[in-house]
């Protein structure tokens, strides 16, 4: 097991891995508590994640109801965990910005998307046990370092 | 990209990442429909995923209300789906063969932890977009093949 990184390490590194990951694990739920989980295309606008999904989606659904939802980024050894809260997003240049580094344009899709920005307000990040401690790089929005 | 699995081979590579695999991610939600999401240990037992954690903990608390749950297995691009129901486990034995696993026995740590079994009653597996079509795997607790 490595050292432990420092506080600015790893919010360079997560910061680098969310400028560059094609994918994250998107949980979200229903008013009932069901808990529900895919793995979405996403593009960082610097304080939040945008995904897109068909709007009749179990997640696009979820996504409307603005609950709590939380996205893992990375692999199970190197995490990076966010919890936030989804918007609509109007925002045409971000829908630009995310055809533009997904290579497909949910706007020209049969699919009847959605696009959501979760807007991140913790962050954590880890690889192994002994990155538990110090794993919070932002708090109520709020970068640490 | 490359062609599809078939239903079989889709089985057989989900079976063996089951057995193989240490971590996956865990998304529960609690009743007012936050979702949560973390990756945990897990030791497959043939119909359900055995995880343990804090009883305290979000994700104790989730699955103790005994809500639907949804698992991602592998990797964001090689993925497999479980959904199903948590019940806590008592059978000592599957507690020991997760020690096995893991190197690591609940029972014996400090943090108050708790098991559960996750019963899938719908699996899914896929890797590319190509691959969505048919990726059931499982429906109503039932292998399609």
């Amino acid at each position: 097991m490595e050292s432990p990184r420092s506080l600015q390490q790893r919010k360079q590194d997560t910061l680098g891995r969310l400028e560059t990951d094609v994918d994250a694990w998107i949980a979200s739920a229903n008013a009932e508590g069901d808990a529900y989980l895919l793995p979405l295309s996403v593009l960082w606008d610097g304080a939040g994640l945008i995904v897109s999904t068909p709007h009749s989606s179990v997640t696009g659904r979820n996504l409307s109801r603005g609950g709590r939802v939380r996205v893992g980024v990375g692999q199970l050894r190197d995490v990076t965990m966010i919890d936030g809260t989804a918007e609509p997003l109007q925002d045409e240049r971000a829908k630009d910005a995310f055809a533009a580094k997904h290579g497909w344009d949910p706007r020209k899709d049969a699919g009847e998307y959605a696009y959501f920005r979760i807007v991140a307000d913790r962050v954590q990040a880890w690889r192994e046990v002994n990155e538990l401690p110090g794993r919070a790089l932002m708090r109520d929005g709020d970068w640490l370092a």
